[in-house]
């Protein structure tokens, strides 16, 4: 069969690959690991993956394509990936998104006991005689000091030689009750492990020093899983799609999780069967796809994961091909949609320590909240919809680069900055609600939701930038950058249905807010801390998101950016055995509110939706 | 390349095989799985593998294999099988090695509670609603009231699945704390499990319901690594010898176990996956072999085993193919050369157990020995040689069909019988002794071992039996059966060197047994039990064995033969857990006493050595 050669050039670099005739070239990008935004997970229904087709021959523009397209871009021969097929060799261009995301790798300080479940140490041994014929685990674990000692069979298989090698002289790694490796001479100060938070978006790892507790290296990727559904339903969707697209899922996260490992391993120069342990935060469909596991049941009431248990497997048990002793420490989950990621947040704050009650929102595909202190915890997952990411917003984006990340008004004149202060291409989450505030502030969006008419805007401001109102599909829309400046040719707007999107998803968090409140039986005011996790918690500007109503205002002096809190907790649970113990006490402790079926919540949430003029 | 065919007959049945230009016949053999004898694992050194070419072109016949063939063997065309390379399609007859040895599945009666390390439990879960979200494991593990249970990752993949086919009403088998698996509806009383004695020489493995405690079935073979080598030391030189040696004898085992496993429950209709628990006992070498951990380190002083603990392995790990679920329990070794069959014989004679004195006597390859009581234990491994199985002796051969396997002396007339009547093909331990018991009552063999010049011999007896005497390749013979009623067409002889073979045999388990004796401050008198051991023990004459001096006359009386209490121990250890956790508690409390260091040991042995007369 013939194959087709496809340049896709993105982001300055240039990358060639081949494909057999017809492929769509979606496809072709998953193939070959090129990673571009694809929320629907290649539907056709989001409009999000377009690239342009500089030469070469492919497919009609169909429909449906048509809809997401402009004539100018249909001229500049815009397509979307997911419907374009490759009928011969072809040049496109995709715009940026080989970039990572911009990760937030540290949020507070922690001190914590430095005790991984791993142990090193280096012994000598007596040699064997006649009159001394211990076998050689036996001699080993009298060393170490354990009894009764399990251990791997392919690491007994190579005990006797690696003795022997080393006159007797070696260096046992082990946990609780397991010989993990032996090695010749002294390697006891080589101990690393790698925490990791997986993210529906994102991923990333952090390689430590177990022995310093250092942080050691750190490395990410957009989540590999992203080419078959932006957010955790469309994921799911694609795993009860046919036989193996739960595999197809499993397999991407796992091959990434090696690889980011590997290349870690690589440019610290560390031996990968150093790296002894993995911690694991994510959320509950992450965790399931990591297993191989069909999430399916959480997608539909009654909600029901397989496992929320905290698990330790081997790393080839789930088919990472990390070292033969590296044993994967799996954070629990509290349920279908609170999962390990924010259990891992609970031990990042600190709150189930603490005597203050506090409150942790984590706002991402989901919004969960959490609420409590060391003698109770109640939480929620609010269906906030991912329009916080970028997602269901028209000019929405992840925060990468070119994003328009900060919005202000400065006398009257609309101003923003982007992420690299490179030309916009977008608007990530935290620039969203500030473009929300803004037009509250100016006026011309009213308390309702609703974006006024040039003719109905009342304040001086509002008139002053209704120059910006335009109208985009039948929506009102207002413009935040001109063609003119834009990085994409178009302008960038905040339409009509952006504004809905977002006011529903402020409504949903400020509800569960209000029912978790209400749960522990307290009054707003109690709470001492604010803790706002995730890269939209870091970025976003706290008067803006009390602006719009998504945090109470009584609290806006309170909020705690805590960065990546999923893996610092990871990183936590990595360090310290206890720490990772802690997190099944998390999970014991923390009770869960479905906000689904129950009426107060549908009261909070029609009384929160409106703005505050 | 050319490939020539090599049709086999042997034992009435006939198989085809194929071959490259120039393999050496028993490679052949080896790799289609017909097992001939080859104590000496294919060096052309033993001569045991004796084949007759009927037509075809093989290589020519070799100084080294000159030697073991008669001048009417070779006009009729035998051939060492390790020495013949194939040269066209031939055909070839080999003799009676295919079928398998007699074998002794019990020994005593025993009674144990039946409390297998797998439960099976069948359970109605109540079905998850939004307001029980309940993950499926939790639910699961409630209702068999694990708090927290390790599940495999492979059973935790189609746990929703099988929840939810079956209306939530599933049988869960599980252990401690792991569960094993899970299945829909009620399959409570489907649960097996198989005993197995991992022989030098023989497997055998035993199917266990593991409800009832009943045996189901039995299934034996020749161990599959007897090509490489019929004893010990021949397999760990084969293991020693290139690269992949010891994988070879790995895989061999492996294979076998899992094939013999498969057809028990093939042909009792079982599913694989209701074979749960495995309980495996052999020696120390067939341990590690089976592991694939080199075991040649226990080949030299300081006799250094790699490991010798009890270890319960998934079955999976060890390469086995069987259910996911199925977890393999390895009985422990005491020392390099008292093994585990030896700990399970311990475990089945109850000699920890009992106030009196007991003493046991495992003759196979080694001849292993234990002394003691609830106490205290005592135990050493005397390098008695294989003589008693038919190793090293011209004529010997194993305990199967052809075998002469008594010998007697009725008014002055040697009798013999054979194993399944048929033509003596060769003679088998028992009727070795037999024969050397004669010879001693008929004053043809004296005290110093000396077989005696027809002039020499005194006895009327003797006399009468003195046409019998002969020479052979320069050695006094004794003809047993003469080539007119052998099935060989040759005689059937003991030699001077036979005898001493046997002679040197059993100065060596005696002179053990009176060290065990000194070592525990006691007098033979007040040894109240002789266990006998294995297949010998059961056959062989308890007169005759006291008769060469093998055992203690004193004792002769207390003799009691318990079969194959290594596979009596095993089952013993597989329908209970608490009986599998007793033989760490035995290995614990056996003191092994190395006798090759030892001054005292040799003045015994010089002391055994001659006859009474």
């Amino acid at each position: 069969m013939d194959k087709y050669t496809v340049t896709v050039s993105l982001d300055g670099h240039e990358k060639r690959v081949t494909c057999g005739p017809g492929s769509i070239l979606m496809d072709v990008f998953h193939q070959n690991n090129i990673y571009i935004e694809a929320p629907c997970g290649g539907k056709g229904i989001c409009g999000k993956c377009k690239v342009r087709v500089l030469t070469g021959k492919v497919s009609d523009i169909t429909d449906l394509e048509s809809k997401f397209l402009s004539q100018r871009e249909k001229q500049e021969g815009y397509r979307l990936a997911c419907m374009t097929r490759i009928l011969g060799d072809v040049k496109v261009a995709a715009r940026g998104q080989l970039e990572g995301a911009q990760i937030l790798s540290t949020g507070l300080e922690y001190s914590v006991d430095i005790s991984p479940a791993i142990s090193k140490k280096f012994v000598q041994l007596d040699l064997p005689t006649v009159d001394d014929q211990q076998d050689d685990l036996k001699r080993l674990a009298h060393a170490i000091g354990i009894e009764n000692p399990h251990i791997h069979i392919s690491i007994l298989r190579k005990l006797p030689q690696v003795l022997r090698d080393s006159e007797f002289k070696v260096t046992v790694a082990y946990d609780d009750n397991r010989i993990l490796d032996v090695e010749k001479g002294d390697t006891s100060k080589k101990s690393y492990g790698v925490a990791i938070d997986i993210g529906t978006t994102t991923v990333v790892c952090y390689l430590m020093d177990l022995i310093t507790g250092q942080q050691v290296d750190i490395i990410s990727g957009l989540n590999a899983q992203r080419p078959y559904g932006g957010d955790v339903i469309s994921r799911i969707q694609h795993a009860m799609g046919g036989s193996d697209g739960l595999n197809r899922l499993r397999e991407a996260i796992v091959n990434q999780i090696s690889e980011l490992i590997k290349e870690l391993a690589r440019r610290n120069k560390i031996s990968i069967d150093h790296i002894y342990n993995v911690a694991i935060a994510g959320n509950t469909i992450m965790g399931h796809l990591l297993l191989g596991v069909d999430p399916q049941h959480i997608a539909a009431a009654p909600f029901t994961p397989a496992t929320t248990k905290a698990e330790v497997y081997d790393a080839h048990d789930l088919g990472l091909e990390l070292g033969i002793a590296t044993r994967v420490f799996l954070l629990p989950h509290i349920s279908g949609y609170v999962g390990a990621d924010i259990v891992a947040g609970i031990l990042a704050s600190g709150m189930d320590k603490n005597k203050e009650l506090s409150l942790i929102i984590d706002i991402g595909t989901n919004g969960e909240i959490v609420l409590g202190n060391r003698d109770k915890m109640v939480c929620c997952s609010t269906a906030a919809g991912p329009a916080f990411e970028g997602a269901n917003i028209r000019h929405g984006m992840g925060g990468v680069s070119g994003a328009i990340n900060t919005v202000m008004l400065d006398n009257g004149n609309l101003k923003y900055t982007t992420i690299d202060n490179k030309l916009p291409l977008g608007i990530c989450g935290s620039g969203i609600v500030d473009a929300l505030a803004a037009l509250l502030d100016a006026g011309i969006v009213d308390e309702t939701g609703r974006m006024l008419d040039r003719d109905e805007i009342e304040t001086e401001i509002g008139q002053k930038l209704a120059d910006r109102l335009t109208e985009i599909d039948g929506l009102s829309a207002f413009i935040i950058v001109d063609s003119k400046s834009s990085g994409t040719g178009e302008p960038i707007v905040i339409t009509q249905k952006d504004v809905r999107e977002i006011q529903l998803a402020k409504a949903a968090i400020a509800a569960g807010i209000k029912v978790l409140i209400n749960k522990m039986g307290k009054k707003v005011e109690e709470i001492s801390n604010l803790y706002l996790a995730g890269g939209f918690g870091s970025y976003i500007d706290k008067r803006n998101a009390s602006r719009i109503g998504l945090i109470p205002s009584q609290l806006q002096h309170r909020i705690i950016a805590i960065g990546n809190s999923a893996g610092t907790g990871a990183m936590l649970s990595l360090l310290s055995l206890e720490q990772y113990e802690r997190t099944s006490l998390i999970k014991g402790m923390a009770e869960y509110v479905e906000l689904s079926s129950t009426l107060e919540f549908q009261n909070e949430y029609v009384d929160s939706m409106y703005f505050e003029v």
